[in-house]
Protein backbone atom coordinates (compact mmCIF):
# COMPACT_ATOMS: atom_id res chain seq x y z
CA UNK A 1 0.00 0.00 0.00
CA UNK A 2 2.63 2.41 0.87
CA UNK A 3 4.56 1.40 -1.70
CA UNK A 4 2.18 1.85 -4.18
CA UNK A 5 1.44 5.37 -2.99
CA UNK A 6 4.71 5.80 -3.23
CA UNK A 7 5.32 5.03 -6.39
CA UNK A 8 2.16 7.22 -7.26
CA UNK A 9 3.64 10.07 -6.15
CA UNK A 10 7.12 9.35 -7.45
CA UNK A 11 5.37 8.89 -11.01
CA UNK A 12 3.62 12.50 -10.72
CA UNK A 13 6.48 14.28 -9.70
CA UNK A 14 8.20 12.78 -12.22
CA UNK A 15 5.78 13.76 -14.33
CA UNK A 16 5.72 17.09 -13.80
CA UNK A 17 9.25 17.47 -13.20
CA UNK A 18 9.75 17.17 -17.11
CA UNK A 19 6.80 20.06 -17.16
CA UNK A 20 8.89 22.53 -15.05
CA UNK A 21 12.01 21.68 -16.61
CA UNK A 22 10.88 22.09 -20.72
CA UNK A 23 9.17 25.49 -18.91
CA UNK A 24 12.70 26.86 -17.49
CA UNK A 25 14.43 25.56 -20.84
CA UNK A 26 12.22 26.75 -23.41
CA UNK A 27 10.22 30.02 -21.73
CA UNK A 28 12.68 30.36 -18.81
CA UNK A 29 10.12 30.53 -16.20
CA UNK A 30 8.86 29.00 -13.19
CA UNK A 31 5.07 28.07 -13.10
CA UNK A 32 2.92 28.91 -10.21
CA UNK A 33 0.38 26.54 -11.72
CA UNK A 34 1.48 23.95 -13.29
CA UNK A 35 -2.06 22.72 -14.64
CA UNK A 36 -2.57 25.61 -16.61
CA UNK A 37 0.40 24.32 -19.02
CA UNK A 38 -0.15 21.18 -19.14
CA UNK A 39 -3.40 21.64 -20.35
CA UNK A 40 -1.63 24.45 -23.09
CA UNK A 41 -0.13 21.05 -24.78
CA UNK A 42 -2.96 19.14 -24.81
CA UNK A 43 -4.29 18.99 -28.45
CA UNK A 44 -8.10 19.24 -29.63
CA UNK A 45 -7.51 14.97 -31.11
CA UNK A 46 -6.10 14.45 -27.69
CA UNK A 47 -9.12 15.65 -25.32
CA UNK A 48 -9.70 14.13 -22.00
CA UNK A 49 -13.63 14.20 -21.52
CA UNK A 50 -15.49 14.82 -18.44
CA UNK A 51 -18.12 12.74 -16.80
CA UNK A 52 -20.52 15.03 -18.78
CA UNK A 53 -18.77 14.74 -22.17
CA UNK A 54 -16.81 17.77 -22.37
CA UNK A 55 -13.98 17.61 -23.82
CA UNK A 56 -10.64 18.90 -22.07
CA UNK A 57 -7.85 20.52 -24.10
CA UNK A 58 -6.23 23.60 -24.97
CA UNK A 59 -8.41 25.34 -27.14
CA UNK A 60 -10.02 28.08 -24.58
CA UNK A 61 -6.33 28.56 -23.92
CA UNK A 62 -5.76 28.75 -27.38
CA UNK A 63 -8.58 31.37 -27.88
CA UNK A 64 -6.99 33.91 -25.18
CA UNK A 65 -3.37 33.59 -26.01
CA UNK A 66 -4.26 34.23 -29.59
CA UNK A 67 -5.53 37.33 -28.43
CA UNK A 68 -2.99 38.28 -26.15
CA UNK A 69 -0.22 37.59 -28.53
CA UNK A 70 -1.63 39.99 -31.46
CA UNK A 71 -2.37 42.50 -28.44
CA UNK A 72 1.83 42.05 -27.60
CA UNK A 73 2.98 42.09 -30.58
CA UNK A 74 1.21 45.38 -31.55
CA UNK A 75 2.51 46.89 -28.39
CA UNK A 76 5.62 46.12 -29.85
CA UNK A 77 5.70 46.94 -33.60
CA UNK A 78 3.43 50.42 -32.05
CA UNK A 79 6.63 51.90 -30.18
CA UNK A 80 9.38 49.84 -32.44
CA UNK A 81 8.08 52.06 -35.80
CA UNK A 82 7.04 55.06 -34.81
CA UNK A 83 7.26 56.34 -37.79
CA UNK A 84 4.70 54.09 -39.34
CA UNK A 85 1.61 54.44 -40.41
CA UNK A 86 -1.42 51.91 -39.34
CA UNK A 87 -1.56 49.59 -42.83
CA UNK A 88 2.21 48.55 -42.46
CA UNK A 89 1.80 48.19 -38.91
CA UNK A 90 -1.41 45.80 -39.45
CA UNK A 91 0.23 43.99 -42.63
CA UNK A 92 3.56 43.29 -40.41
CA UNK A 93 1.41 42.20 -37.28
CA UNK A 94 -0.46 39.81 -40.06
CA UNK A 95 2.83 38.40 -40.56
CA UNK A 96 4.05 37.79 -37.75
CA UNK A 97 0.90 36.17 -35.88
CA UNK A 98 -0.13 34.32 -38.61
CA UNK A 99 -0.66 30.39 -37.57
CA UNK A 100 1.98 29.36 -40.40
CA UNK A 101 4.64 32.02 -38.62
CA UNK A 102 3.79 30.69 -35.04
CA UNK A 103 3.91 27.33 -35.88
CA UNK A 104 7.60 27.86 -37.10
CA UNK A 105 8.36 29.54 -34.44
CA UNK A 106 6.83 26.72 -31.56
CA UNK A 107 9.15 24.40 -33.94
CA UNK A 108 12.13 26.71 -33.34
CA UNK A 109 11.99 27.25 -29.41
CA UNK A 110 11.57 23.54 -29.42
CA UNK A 111 7.47 23.60 -28.30
CA UNK A 112 6.55 20.94 -31.03
CA UNK A 113 7.99 17.72 -28.78
CA UNK A 114 6.01 18.35 -26.03
CA UNK A 115 2.81 18.80 -28.09
CA UNK A 116 0.15 15.81 -26.86
CA UNK A 117 -2.24 14.79 -30.08
CA UNK A 118 -2.91 11.80 -31.76
CA UNK A 119 -1.69 11.26 -35.03
CA UNK A 120 -3.42 12.09 -38.45
CA UNK A 121 -2.32 14.63 -41.09
CA UNK A 122 -5.56 15.98 -41.71
CA UNK A 123 -6.30 20.17 -41.41
CA UNK A 124 -6.66 20.33 -38.11
CA UNK A 125 -3.35 18.97 -37.58
CA UNK A 126 -1.78 21.87 -40.09
CA UNK A 127 -1.27 24.20 -37.13
CA UNK A 128 -0.90 22.23 -34.79
CA UNK A 129 2.59 23.45 -32.77
CA UNK A 130 1.41 27.07 -33.55
CA UNK A 131 -1.82 26.40 -32.01
CA UNK A 132 0.10 24.94 -29.24
CA UNK A 133 2.16 28.36 -28.76
CA UNK A 134 -0.92 30.31 -28.37
CA UNK A 135 -2.24 28.24 -26.25
CA UNK A 136 0.92 28.28 -24.12
CA UNK A 137 0.96 31.74 -24.12
CA UNK A 138 -2.41 31.74 -22.98
CA UNK A 139 -1.31 30.13 -20.10
CA UNK A 140 1.43 32.20 -18.88
CA UNK A 141 -0.92 35.47 -19.21
CA UNK A 142 -3.46 33.58 -16.57
CA UNK A 143 0.04 32.23 -14.61
CA UNK A 144 1.97 35.39 -14.56
CA UNK A 145 -0.33 38.17 -16.15
CA UNK A 146 -0.08 40.56 -18.88
CA UNK A 147 3.53 42.05 -18.41
CA UNK A 148 5.62 39.15 -17.80
CA UNK A 149 4.03 37.56 -21.12
CA UNK A 150 4.77 40.22 -23.12
CA UNK A 151 8.88 40.21 -21.98
CA UNK A 152 8.65 36.08 -22.52
CA UNK A 153 7.01 36.87 -26.34
CA UNK A 154 8.87 39.90 -26.97
CA UNK A 155 12.30 39.43 -25.68
CA UNK A 156 12.50 35.33 -25.34
CA UNK A 157 10.84 34.12 -28.67
CA UNK A 158 10.43 37.63 -30.94
CA UNK A 159 13.54 39.23 -30.65
CA UNK A 160 15.57 35.92 -30.96
CA UNK A 161 13.79 34.16 -33.71
CA UNK A 162 12.31 36.71 -36.30
CA UNK A 163 14.01 38.59 -38.69
CA UNK A 164 12.27 41.88 -38.46
CA UNK A 165 14.50 43.77 -40.41
CA UNK A 166 13.80 41.57 -43.16
CA UNK A 167 10.44 41.32 -42.80
CA UNK A 168 9.74 45.30 -42.15
CA UNK A 169 11.80 45.14 -45.79
CA UNK A 170 10.01 43.09 -47.51
CA UNK A 171 6.76 45.08 -46.67
CA UNK A 172 8.31 48.18 -48.06
CA UNK A 173 9.15 46.50 -51.07
CA UNK A 174 6.83 47.59 -53.17
CA UNK A 175 8.17 47.31 -56.26
CA UNK A 176 7.72 43.07 -55.61
CA UNK A 177 4.23 43.51 -54.14
CA UNK A 178 3.35 45.64 -57.53
CA UNK A 179 4.74 42.69 -59.57
CA UNK A 180 3.16 40.29 -57.23
CA UNK A 181 -0.24 41.64 -57.85
CA UNK A 182 0.19 42.43 -61.27
CA UNK A 183 1.35 38.33 -62.13
CA UNK A 184 -1.73 37.67 -60.00
CA UNK A 185 -4.04 39.88 -61.90
CA UNK A 186 -2.67 39.48 -65.31
CA UNK A 187 -1.57 42.69 -65.77
CA UNK A 188 1.23 44.23 -67.62
CA UNK A 189 3.99 46.59 -66.10
CA UNK A 190 6.70 49.10 -67.37
CA UNK A 191 9.41 50.47 -65.59
CA UNK A 192 10.31 53.75 -67.75
CA UNK A 193 13.60 55.17 -65.57
CA UNK A 194 16.21 57.79 -66.38
CA UNK A 195 18.34 60.32 -64.69
CA UNK A 196 16.41 63.44 -64.40
CA UNK A 197 17.60 67.00 -65.58
CA UNK A 198 19.31 67.81 -62.27
CA UNK A 199 21.48 64.58 -62.52
CA UNK A 200 25.44 65.53 -61.91
CA UNK A 201 28.00 62.60 -61.26
CA UNK A 202 28.34 64.03 -57.66
CA UNK A 203 24.66 64.02 -57.32
CA UNK A 204 22.77 61.31 -59.02
CA UNK A 205 19.25 61.78 -59.55
CA UNK A 206 16.25 59.19 -61.05
CA UNK A 207 12.94 59.38 -61.69
CA UNK A 208 11.11 56.71 -62.82
CA UNK A 209 7.13 56.29 -64.39
CA UNK A 210 5.64 52.95 -63.69
CA UNK A 211 3.18 51.72 -66.08
CA UNK A 212 0.17 49.14 -65.95
CA UNK A 213 -1.09 48.04 -69.13
CA UNK A 214 0.68 51.00 -70.81
CA UNK A 215 -1.14 53.50 -68.07
CA UNK A 216 1.34 55.82 -66.22
CA UNK A 217 0.07 54.87 -62.36
CA UNK A 218 2.59 56.50 -60.57
CA UNK A 219 5.95 58.63 -60.37
CA UNK A 220 8.78 58.69 -58.05
CA UNK A 221 12.55 59.89 -57.22
CA UNK A 222 15.12 59.08 -55.43
CA UNK A 223 18.99 58.96 -55.79
CA UNK A 224 19.34 55.93 -57.50
CA UNK A 225 17.18 54.09 -59.82
CA UNK A 226 16.13 51.84 -57.59
CA UNK A 227 14.89 54.15 -55.29
CA UNK A 228 12.96 55.63 -57.73
CA UNK A 229 11.48 53.08 -58.83
CA UNK A 230 10.51 51.94 -55.10
CA UNK A 231 8.81 55.65 -55.02
CA UNK A 232 7.01 55.47 -58.08
CA UNK A 233 5.65 51.77 -57.26
CA UNK A 234 4.29 53.07 -53.36
CA UNK A 235 2.59 55.79 -55.53
CA UNK A 236 1.12 52.81 -58.05
CA UNK A 237 -0.08 50.91 -55.30
CA UNK A 238 -1.41 53.77 -53.33
CA UNK A 239 -3.54 54.86 -56.40
CA UNK A 240 -4.48 51.22 -56.86
CA UNK A 241 -5.90 50.65 -53.39
CA UNK A 242 -7.99 54.11 -53.70
CA UNK A 243 -9.35 52.08 -56.74
CA UNK A 244 -10.58 49.34 -54.61
CA UNK A 245 -7.22 46.96 -55.32
CA UNK A 246 -5.91 45.41 -52.72
CA UNK A 247 -2.72 44.97 -53.86
CA UNK A 248 -0.64 45.01 -49.80
CA UNK A 249 -3.11 43.28 -47.92
CA UNK A 250 -3.10 40.37 -50.44
CA UNK A 251 0.70 39.97 -50.15
CA UNK A 252 0.47 40.27 -46.43
CA UNK A 253 -2.25 38.16 -46.26
CA UNK A 254 -0.37 35.15 -48.77
CA UNK A 255 -1.81 32.14 -49.55
CA UNK A 256 -1.23 30.94 -46.14
CA UNK A 257 -4.36 29.31 -45.91
CA UNK A 258 -5.68 31.06 -42.96
CA UNK B 1 2.98 91.25 -25.02
CA UNK B 2 2.36 90.11 -21.62
CA UNK B 3 -1.17 90.61 -22.34
CA UNK B 4 -0.66 87.70 -25.15
CA UNK B 5 1.23 84.95 -23.19
CA UNK B 6 -0.81 85.20 -20.60
CA UNK B 7 -4.16 84.68 -22.61
CA UNK B 8 -2.22 81.92 -24.97
CA UNK B 9 -1.55 80.04 -21.17
CA UNK B 10 -4.85 80.69 -20.20
CA UNK B 11 -6.53 78.98 -23.41
CA UNK B 12 -4.22 75.91 -23.75
CA UNK B 13 -4.20 75.70 -19.75
CA UNK B 14 -8.55 75.84 -20.11
CA UNK B 15 -8.10 73.49 -23.68
CA UNK B 16 -6.11 70.72 -21.24
CA UNK B 17 -8.67 71.42 -18.23
CA UNK B 18 -11.51 70.11 -20.93
CA UNK B 19 -9.53 67.24 -21.81
CA UNK B 20 -8.58 66.61 -18.09
CA UNK B 21 -11.97 67.06 -16.97
CA UNK B 22 -13.57 64.81 -19.89
CA UNK B 23 -11.05 61.84 -18.86
CA UNK B 24 -12.22 62.13 -15.19
CA UNK B 25 -15.81 62.22 -16.50
CA UNK B 26 -16.03 59.07 -18.84
CA UNK B 27 -13.05 57.23 -18.13
CA UNK B 28 -12.49 57.87 -14.21
CA UNK B 29 -8.87 58.50 -14.84
CA UNK B 30 -6.34 60.69 -14.28
CA UNK B 31 -3.89 60.92 -17.19
CA UNK B 32 -0.13 60.83 -16.94
CA UNK B 33 0.38 62.07 -20.46
CA UNK B 34 -2.06 64.30 -21.42
CA UNK B 35 -1.37 64.42 -25.12
CA UNK B 36 -2.06 60.57 -25.74
CA UNK B 37 -5.50 61.72 -24.96
CA UNK B 38 -5.80 64.13 -27.03
CA UNK B 39 -3.86 62.45 -30.31
CA UNK B 40 -6.54 59.50 -29.30
CA UNK B 41 -9.32 62.01 -30.31
CA UNK B 42 -8.27 63.18 -33.74
CA UNK B 43 -9.81 61.45 -36.78
CA UNK B 44 -8.00 61.13 -39.71
CA UNK B 45 -10.33 63.29 -41.26
CA UNK B 46 -9.43 66.00 -39.19
CA UNK B 47 -5.19 64.85 -39.44
CA UNK B 48 -2.73 67.74 -38.62
CA UNK B 49 0.83 67.08 -40.68
CA UNK B 50 4.27 67.12 -39.75
CA UNK B 51 7.01 69.19 -42.24
CA UNK B 52 7.80 66.54 -44.22
CA UNK B 53 3.98 65.76 -44.78
CA UNK B 54 2.99 62.90 -42.08
CA UNK B 55 -0.40 63.06 -40.87
CA UNK B 56 -0.96 63.13 -37.60
CA UNK B 57 -4.27 61.28 -36.37
CA UNK B 58 -5.35 58.75 -34.00
CA UNK B 59 -5.23 55.64 -36.65
CA UNK B 60 -1.99 54.64 -35.18
CA UNK B 61 -3.79 54.77 -31.26
CA UNK B 62 -6.61 52.69 -33.07
CA UNK B 63 -4.58 50.14 -34.39
CA UNK B 64 -2.62 48.98 -30.83
CA UNK B 65 -6.45 49.74 -29.33
CA UNK B 66 -7.74 47.09 -31.16
CA UNK B 67 -5.61 44.45 -30.24
CA UNK B 68 -5.68 45.71 -26.35
CA UNK B 69 -9.85 45.38 -26.44
CA UNK B 70 -9.49 42.07 -28.38
CA UNK B 71 -7.19 40.41 -25.74
CA UNK B 72 -8.95 42.16 -22.42
CA UNK B 73 -12.65 40.43 -23.57
CA UNK B 74 -10.74 37.10 -24.51
CA UNK B 75 -9.79 37.46 -20.99
CA UNK B 76 -12.87 38.29 -19.53
CA UNK B 77 -15.50 35.72 -21.51
CA UNK B 78 -12.66 32.93 -20.55
CA UNK B 79 -12.70 33.95 -16.89
CA UNK B 80 -16.79 34.61 -17.03
CA UNK B 81 -17.76 31.55 -19.39
CA UNK B 82 -15.49 28.87 -17.14
CA UNK B 83 -17.50 25.98 -19.08
CA UNK B 84 -18.01 27.63 -22.29
CA UNK B 85 -16.24 26.05 -26.18
CA UNK B 86 -13.72 28.22 -27.94
CA UNK B 87 -16.48 28.48 -30.71
CA UNK B 88 -18.67 30.26 -28.36
CA UNK B 89 -16.39 32.54 -26.50
CA UNK B 90 -15.07 33.49 -30.08
CA UNK B 91 -18.63 34.53 -31.33
CA UNK B 92 -19.46 36.55 -28.03
CA UNK B 93 -16.00 38.41 -28.60
CA UNK B 94 -17.28 38.76 -32.59
CA UNK B 95 -20.24 39.98 -31.42
CA UNK B 96 -18.34 42.80 -28.23
CA UNK B 97 -15.53 44.06 -30.29
CA UNK B 98 -17.24 44.20 -33.56
CA UNK B 99 -17.42 48.16 -34.65
CA UNK B 100 -20.71 48.81 -34.49
CA UNK B 101 -20.96 47.61 -30.97
CA UNK B 102 -17.94 49.70 -29.94
CA UNK B 103 -19.32 52.36 -31.54
CA UNK B 104 -22.72 52.07 -29.66
CA UNK B 105 -21.13 52.25 -27.04
CA UNK B 106 -18.55 54.78 -27.72
CA UNK B 107 -21.64 56.76 -27.79
CA UNK B 108 -22.74 55.50 -24.90
CA UNK B 109 -20.41 56.87 -22.41
CA UNK B 110 -20.30 60.37 -24.31
CA UNK B 111 -17.38 59.83 -26.23
CA UNK B 112 -19.15 61.32 -29.40
CA UNK B 113 -18.79 64.68 -27.77
CA UNK B 114 -15.03 65.03 -27.83
CA UNK B 115 -13.99 63.58 -31.41
CA UNK B 116 -12.20 65.66 -33.76
CA UNK B 117 -13.06 65.14 -37.41
CA UNK B 118 -14.23 67.07 -40.02
CA UNK B 119 -17.87 66.19 -41.58
CA UNK B 120 -18.84 64.12 -44.25
CA UNK B 121 -20.77 60.90 -44.40
CA UNK B 122 -18.70 58.80 -45.72
CA UNK B 123 -17.65 55.51 -45.71
CA UNK B 124 -14.70 56.43 -43.51
CA UNK B 125 -17.12 58.00 -40.86
CA UNK B 126 -19.47 55.39 -40.54
CA UNK B 127 -17.78 53.81 -37.31
CA UNK B 128 -16.29 56.79 -36.33
CA UNK B 129 -17.00 56.66 -32.50
CA UNK B 130 -15.89 53.05 -32.07
CA UNK B 131 -12.72 53.79 -33.83
CA UNK B 132 -12.01 56.68 -31.51
CA UNK B 133 -12.99 54.08 -28.28
CA UNK B 134 -10.44 52.06 -29.65
CA UNK B 135 -7.73 54.87 -30.35
CA UNK B 136 -8.62 55.91 -26.84
CA UNK B 137 -8.59 52.19 -25.53
CA UNK B 138 -4.63 52.52 -27.29
CA UNK B 139 -4.02 55.72 -24.90
CA UNK B 140 -5.04 54.27 -21.63
CA UNK B 141 -3.00 51.15 -22.57
CA UNK B 142 0.37 53.41 -23.39
CA UNK B 143 -0.52 55.59 -20.06
CA UNK B 144 -1.83 52.97 -17.58
CA UNK B 145 -0.46 50.11 -18.54
CA UNK B 146 -2.49 46.42 -19.46
CA UNK B 147 -3.95 45.96 -16.02
CA UNK B 148 -5.45 49.27 -15.76
CA UNK B 149 -6.82 49.10 -19.18
CA UNK B 150 -8.43 46.07 -17.88
CA UNK B 151 -9.99 47.19 -15.38
CA UNK B 152 -11.20 50.36 -16.95
CA UNK B 153 -13.00 48.23 -19.73
CA UNK B 154 -14.09 45.73 -18.01
CA UNK B 155 -15.87 47.51 -14.98
CA UNK B 156 -16.50 50.98 -16.33
CA UNK B 157 -17.55 50.20 -20.04
CA UNK B 158 -18.11 46.31 -20.24
CA UNK B 159 -20.28 45.72 -16.94
CA UNK B 160 -22.34 48.85 -17.31
CA UNK B 161 -23.27 48.85 -21.35
CA UNK B 162 -23.43 45.36 -22.39
CA UNK B 163 -26.32 42.76 -21.59
CA UNK B 164 -24.00 39.94 -21.35
CA UNK B 165 -26.59 38.23 -20.71
CA UNK B 166 -28.42 38.94 -23.55
CA UNK B 167 -25.84 38.47 -25.90
CA UNK B 168 -25.01 35.15 -24.14
CA UNK B 169 -29.13 33.20 -24.51
CA UNK B 170 -28.51 34.93 -28.27
CA UNK B 171 -25.67 32.85 -29.31
CA UNK B 172 -26.67 29.78 -27.61
CA UNK B 173 -30.70 30.47 -29.03
CA UNK B 174 -29.79 27.64 -31.41
CA UNK B 175 -33.03 27.58 -32.87
CA UNK B 176 -33.16 31.67 -33.68
CA UNK B 177 -29.98 30.68 -35.59
CA UNK B 178 -30.31 27.59 -37.41
CA UNK B 179 -34.27 29.54 -38.31
CA UNK B 180 -32.11 32.33 -39.67
CA UNK B 181 -29.40 30.23 -41.70
CA UNK B 182 -32.65 28.55 -43.12
CA UNK B 183 -34.45 31.67 -44.16
CA UNK B 184 -30.82 32.69 -45.48
CA UNK B 185 -30.30 29.88 -47.46
CA UNK B 186 -33.58 29.19 -48.45
CA UNK B 187 -34.29 25.44 -46.68
CA UNK B 188 -37.16 24.12 -45.21
CA UNK B 189 -37.24 23.74 -41.72
CA UNK B 190 -39.72 21.42 -39.40
CA UNK B 191 -39.99 20.56 -36.06
CA UNK B 192 -41.37 16.99 -34.76
CA UNK B 193 -42.02 17.07 -31.06
CA UNK B 194 -43.60 14.35 -28.89
CA UNK B 195 -43.43 13.69 -25.09
CA UNK B 196 -41.50 10.52 -24.89
CA UNK B 197 -42.26 7.52 -23.87
CA UNK B 198 -41.00 8.09 -20.39
CA UNK B 199 -43.56 10.84 -20.35
CA UNK B 200 -45.47 11.47 -17.34
CA UNK B 201 -46.98 14.58 -15.37
CA UNK B 202 -44.70 15.16 -12.24
CA UNK B 203 -41.59 14.36 -14.62
CA UNK B 204 -42.38 15.14 -18.41
CA UNK B 205 -39.99 14.38 -21.06
CA UNK B 206 -39.69 15.68 -24.47
CA UNK B 207 -38.45 14.79 -27.63
CA UNK B 208 -37.79 16.54 -30.54
CA UNK B 209 -36.46 15.70 -34.08
CA UNK B 210 -35.44 18.68 -36.76
CA UNK B 211 -35.61 18.36 -40.28
CA UNK B 212 -34.14 20.14 -43.13
CA UNK B 213 -35.99 20.10 -46.38
CA UNK B 214 -37.35 16.50 -45.00
CA UNK B 215 -34.57 15.39 -44.05
CA UNK B 216 -34.12 14.04 -40.17
CA UNK B 217 -31.31 16.60 -39.08
CA UNK B 218 -30.98 16.91 -35.11
CA UNK B 219 -32.62 14.93 -32.31
CA UNK B 220 -32.91 16.78 -28.55
CA UNK B 221 -34.08 15.56 -25.17
CA UNK B 222 -35.52 17.58 -22.42
CA UNK B 223 -37.64 18.83 -19.75
CA UNK B 224 -39.88 21.02 -21.90
CA UNK B 225 -40.77 21.18 -25.63
CA UNK B 226 -38.52 24.20 -26.02
CA UNK B 227 -35.49 22.59 -24.39
CA UNK B 228 -35.68 19.75 -26.83
CA UNK B 229 -36.33 21.49 -29.52
CA UNK B 230 -32.68 23.89 -28.83
CA UNK B 231 -30.79 20.69 -27.73
CA UNK B 232 -32.13 18.95 -31.64
CA UNK B 233 -31.44 22.72 -33.23
CA UNK B 234 -27.79 22.23 -31.56
CA UNK B 235 -27.19 18.70 -33.23
CA UNK B 236 -28.81 19.96 -36.52
CA UNK B 237 -26.16 23.05 -36.29
CA UNK B 238 -23.16 20.75 -35.41
CA UNK B 239 -23.96 18.23 -38.11
CA UNK B 240 -24.56 20.88 -40.34
CA UNK B 241 -21.16 22.96 -39.51
CA UNK B 242 -19.43 19.85 -39.86
CA UNK B 243 -20.61 19.45 -43.65
CA UNK B 244 -19.13 22.98 -44.13
CA UNK B 245 -22.29 25.28 -43.42
CA UNK B 246 -21.16 28.21 -41.64
CA UNK B 247 -24.37 28.37 -38.92
CA UNK B 248 -23.25 29.81 -36.17
CA UNK B 249 -20.23 31.83 -37.30
CA UNK B 250 -22.59 33.73 -39.80
CA UNK B 251 -25.10 34.69 -37.29
CA UNK B 252 -22.53 36.25 -35.36
CA UNK B 253 -21.30 37.92 -38.21
CA UNK B 254 -24.16 39.79 -38.67
CA UNK B 255 -24.24 41.74 -41.86
CA UNK B 256 -22.44 44.38 -39.89
CA UNK B 257 -20.14 45.33 -43.10
CA UNK B 258 -16.92 44.32 -41.36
Amino acid sequence: MFGTIQSYFRLRYGRDKAYYRMLKTIFGLRPNNIELYKLALIHRSASLFLDDGAPINNERLEFLGDAVIESIVSDFLFIEFPEADEGFLSRLRSRIVRRSSLNRLAIEIGLDRYVIAQGGNGFAQKHLYGDTLEAMMGAVYLDKGYDFSNRLFINGILRKYVDLDDMSEQETDFKSRLIEWSQKNRKRLQFDSAPSASYTAKSPHFRTTVLVDGRPSGDGEGDSKKESEQRACQEAIRRLERLGESVLSEAAGGSDGE
